[in-house]
């Protein structure tokens, strides 16, 4: 059963979410450089995967860090070189072992709401070289174009429709679509950067976004970089019961109660009912109980000035290594 | 028993917490010329109230609103009057009687923090007009002086000594401090302001500023204007577990797991020992159980910054209103 | 000869520059409805005209204010709804009689530059509906969308290319351009806003966009919008001179001068020579002598930021009125 | 004669201004580390150089380097380096030999003007350690403090009040000041950075801040940082009007008129008296012939977002390395 609202971008948060081997998944695990960053990687394989793990068929990177206001300059960049690497192993793989010769980056998102301002954030970061490289490469740079198109409340016009045109005329070779993304885990916020080659259904995450980006839409490859800023208040919820039904004792007491009042077993009938529900009905269940509490159906933390300032930072450092590899000479490409 | 974290700014939630009448405190409520606001007024009378709710003796006043993104202009202008009402009732009686003639407004908290930026913003929407008046004045006028001093990791001082200093040397009649709250209710979140003849405790809600702002400790009277901005993670999962103790059968489940099952006993236990708990230990004992999942301690809506923009815009315009009366004719002062 | 500089983008400027009537070249003075405000229109007949001003054939209007620091909130708005009929003119006129069933406004220029700012703050001002209208509207109503797309040195593409995409798959029936203008005149900033159909040719002004954005290049009426932010710091000095050259004295000077001594006459000769030459070669030699010390080539206000802040506020209104006809319901449309 | 204007805040210009020697003034000049950065000091010794330079008796340093646009990330490095190294000797000097042990700086200025927002932004860059020192410090580091108090529009009270009050609850040892000043040479704009250990006028530059901010008026050593921002619009006129007097054949064709005809010898007297007047009279004049033409007195260039983000980040991290040598190990301190 499909439910209407996504409760998390994060592939890895999916497939957590699922005991044992999932067929049509596989997982990868490895630490990066620095043992404050770990990287796994969730390959969803066939369609059946894609319906177990609710995400399409594709790669699925996840860099987790530590949280960066505890950790030194020195994290932020060996995380920006890692996601570089990775970077340039995805344009390969989705070019078709080409390079591409010109990448747009695209940053989704309302600039005036801090929570959703990573796109453009991000894109005010990078330097652009399109303009400058027309006269004077030679062919083997590739040229760097960037736009933030806004959202739909602010433009009237489809994300999608803006990109469909200037994809047209300005024919980069590869997509990089940056977003805000929505997670499950409050942990992960400001702490998790996820890399797919399945391009992005907008609206998923906290947006508004409606049409897809993805290779099918737009007839070129969609590299997707997001990051989780926000979750839902649901959430935190859905952690806390389940922490009560695993608790001690809950079985006995289950059972006892079943044998020897109605009334009771009709307690624990409504605990088991939720224990037995897929996660995507449980969720949808808790939302409904908690939404009347919980007003919002997404929270952020207080800092997120703070965790995009320093996640945009990260990325379009990476960008840079990625598209300008001269930055980082001890990467070869 | 105490507990080391505040978990609301809001007097009117620590009264909703306790059942029926509190010996030491009163309660008033009514409604605003407009059905969608609601005023209440937790009056803590002596020492034994004050122990009761936490909070020290004086007066606070709530003001609830409609969530102003649904509403329309006409419900900002009358929260902002009656708002300039109510400051103007609470000038008289915090200066024995007499109008201030001069006042000096500080927004606390941080302008780089969105959730933070409440009194920073609200301050620089006013119309200043001591350094005028000094000349022009006749007697009749109140004079408005500002200031937004920074939060101290980025001055490296005191909020109340750079107050202290400043009030030495300009002497206002009355201090107003705005700064942001925490809640315990996510549907207070820009909702709701307070106003307090106590001064401030800064650092009892999200910021860290750590000496008090009141009439013992700067001298002159201290009225607080305060609108929750952050909520405690931990709150959300608080309803939600009381919302589990409610529900029908708990009880029946709970006489009859007792009668059979030692170990169902012990779940059973466990929920009542929560049950049994006051509040504040209730709250903590939840706190140390979610924090691992939950991260950070506060959350705050996605859409903070529309929030802050708005309630400061309706504070700023109270102010003016009820220190310059002329602005609002149909007003007798 | 033709100047590579262009030293203002106003048609006015240009055609005060210009004694007498100009063949090919219309001018029809008349005041607003505040005494306050003054209009000229400036029609460049034919390739004569066009030729003589250094401007394209079409019809220039020019809205000039008071101050706007020193004016009250009226000068604002009598200058919008005076703004929007002369823009729902402009539609009617541009689109055949018809009026423009959806409309694209787009703001060119720098966000981070405030000078240069005038573009993206308008459009952020905007409520757009063309997302909302497709479902809702029956015909009657025109749609609004906007962008702003940035300029090259952020986005690595053309403006031009960027707008051609857009349009291309949004298919607006007009385009609004608005951008930030040089001025000659020191007192044309932030007082004066001129409205064009002939479209823009971003770059004559301060910014540096390549292609032009008009109904040749783009296919649809072009609306373009500007207000000076900038002068040229050579066209002070260029009015100085002038003064000079025009003092009681001078000719008697130069005539005794030349009779008795060839130094004497060398001295003249210079300043004769300057008087004689054509405005855009004496912009250019003083341009050309100033430039050591003047530096930078254009200089703007210090209270740029309110400059920008308060137009741009007038031309958002004046779109919403024009577009939005109910908003202003005195004007018939 | 005393002009009401001050027309540059910079003793540079002011010296040279002043053709030969100047008695109770001296000059001193020296290229630094890079061939980019040039300093100058003028001292003014006595009264009688502070009466011809119109400067109070103190030192001024300046140092001049190539605009930063133009130039890598290098200069600003050794720029940052060599104002430090000056800093601490003013430090010395200005502590009566003995190292500060509490430093408050203030940034004066408005934040929403991005012309005066030098002192506000370069505030916002220092990492103060006042409030942790307090407990580890042990007597050998220099605490540091910071506090940006906006202009009197924005708060109603005298900056000088506000640090009064703040110097005599916190009591540092030495005050530095941050202002945006105004030049005479649009050439200086971004180019140049003062320190001197007279204080400050405020208001004597573009803003309107009147209390001297002064050893005299505060009670210890202020150390004053300043950039010019703007400068008057009159002052691009002076020069050119000299270049015209300073042009060949002028002193032939004065005599020449001046034998045969009134009219045209009234021309040159104009021209001899606009000579003839001192430097200060000479300005007033000009202002008042420009003024009509020029509107607005003083001007900035357009880039002044860039200048004011790349210098308040020089002077920020001059701070730093002053207060903090470690953070400059090649420096002893």
């Amino acid at each position: 059963m499909a439910s209407f609202e996504v409760r998390t971008d994060l592939a890895v948060e999916e497939q957590e979410q699922i005991s044992g081997e999932i067929s049509g998944v596989s997982l990868r695990e490895w630490r990066g450089e620095s043992s404050d960053l770990k990287w796994s990687q969730v390959r969803v394989l066939n369609n059946g995967g894609a319906k177990t793990l609710g995400k399409p068929v594709g790669a699925y990177l996840t860099l987790e860090m530590k949280p960066l206001p505890d950790s030194g300059q020195g994290l932020r960049i060996a995380a920006a070189r890692e996601l570089a690497r990775q970077i340039r192993v995805l344009f390969r793989q989705m070019s078709g072992d080409r390079y591409p010769t010109s990448v747009l980056v695209t940053g989704l998102g309302n600039q005036l709401v801090t929570a959703d301002s990573l796109g453009p954030k991000t894109v005010g970061s990078l330097h652009v070289t399109r303009h400058v490289d027309r006269a004077a490469s030679v062919g083997t740079k590739t040229s760097l174009s960037a736009l933030s198109p806004g959202v739909m409340a602010q433009t009237g016009m489809e994300t999608a429709e803006i990109l469909r045109g200037v994809i047209r005329e300005t024919r980069p070779d590869l997509l990089i679509v940056i977003d805000a993304l929505a997670a499950r885990s409050v942990a992960r916020l400001g702490t998790t950067i996820q890399l797919t080659d399945t391009g992005i259904r907008p609206g998923s995450g906290v947006g508004n976004h409606r049409h897809e980006l993805s290779a099918e839409s737009l007839g070129l490859p969609v590299l997707a970089i997001g990051v989780p800023t926000v979750v839902g208040a649901a959430a935190i919820v859905h952690d806390t019961i389940n922490a009560i039904l695993r608790a001690p004792g809950h079985s006995a007491a289950s059972a006892a109660a079943a044998a020897t009042d109605p009334d009771a077993d009709g307690f624990f009938r409504m605990l088991r009912q939720i224990k037995a529900m897929d996660p995507d009905e449980q969720y949808e269940w808790i939302r409904r109980l908690t939404e009347p509490e919980c007003g919002s159906l997404y929270v952020t933390p207080p800092n997120i000035d703070e965790i995009v300032g320093d996640l945009s930072d990260i990325i379009a450092e990476s960008i840079h290594q990625a598209i300008f590899p001269d930055l980082d000479p001890e990467d070869e490409r």
